[in-house]
């Protein structure tokens, strides 16, 4: 009997790590999101920061930018190498039992390895705007810059990476928006749905 | 106030209809989805089956066929007074009170109008397949044929009417897979989302 897992992809200022939290809770089993980052940083040596960054944002952007990227000595760019330590370390949590992970392409790499309920949260421009400014603070940019630039490079990434169209509703057993219904509602329908 | 309309959007298969059947049934309302089709026919003058083809599943391949097709005295193809005589008859309908609508791109048409709960049904396409000759039984061509070409007829009339990419997450407030969770669940999800 595999575990049953719920996977969280989610538009970048959409709560949809705090619907996975609370989704966690409600269910009485671990949220992974942080815990995966940590896992990575320890197998690979790199920082949590870069890890943050590196494993959910960047996409080689050509053959220059991968002659000159550094590498491993078996000859893998550490971009890919950290995709592969990703893949372990996520693997493994899902052995260990039922949990809801967050993020890092989890629904694709236990597509064939768990019984995942796999969920994308979405909301739109100003919703998630307002939400990375409570969250976040303000910064030098404007809030859509940040948002459509972290748009960009996690589909790129998550492209690059399953060869998969990131947010295509197809790809996922429920996709919600979390600005029309909020975190509570989303919440309690995972919870109706899992 | 607007009515609360819920609109729904399936692939071909899905069982989206009969989502919206059951989920008016439960909410005591109406749903529209052959009075559509026969509404447009009556303002139209074309017959039900014509309609249910052309207002779905038809786009106009370029100029040689746009330069060929009937055309209406007021210089528009046959397919854009439909969809005009299409949009007026949702808007009609949603004016009544609050309802489900099934396709037709009542999503788009009553973006602005309406206070809509979009949905969009979807199924991998084993469970489409096996669906497909249930309902409608066997025909010459494979079922996997038939919804590969349906499905992406479908894509390219709703492209071509509401500049958007069909079976984006994003454009619709859940979306959720009828082939993973079944029909009933489907359907009182949307009831609890509504």
């Amino acid at each position: 009997m595999k575990n049953r897992i719920i996977t969280i992809s989610r538009e970048f200022g959409s709560g949809g790590r705090t619907v996975g939290k609370l989704a966690a809770q409600k269910l009485d089993i671990p949220c992974y999101d942080q815990e995966v980052i940590e896992k990575i940083a320890q197998q690979s040596g790199f920082s949590p920061a870069y890890i943050k960054e590196q494993g959910e944002y960047a996409v080689r952007a050509g053959w220059l930018s991968n002659a000159l990227a550094s590498r491993f000595s078996n000859g893998l760019t550490s971009q890919d190498q950290l995709w592969l330590i990703q893949r372990k370390v996520i693997l493994e949590l899902a052995e260990k039992g039922p949990c809801v992970l967050v993020g890092r392409c989890a629904d694709y790499i236990l597509r064939e390895e768990a019984d995942c309920l796999t969920v994308f949260i979405h909301a739109n421009m100003d919703k998630r705007a307002e939400r990375i400014v409570q969250v976040y603070g303000e910064r030098e940019e404007t809030p859509e810059k940040r948002l459509r630039d972290k748009d960009k490079r996690r589909a790129a990434y998550y492209q690059f990476y399953t060869d998969m169209t990131w947010g295509d509703a197809r790809h996922y057993d429920v996709a919600l928006d979390s600005g029309v219904f909020g975190i509570e509602k989303c919440v309690s329908t995972l919870v109706h749905l899992y």
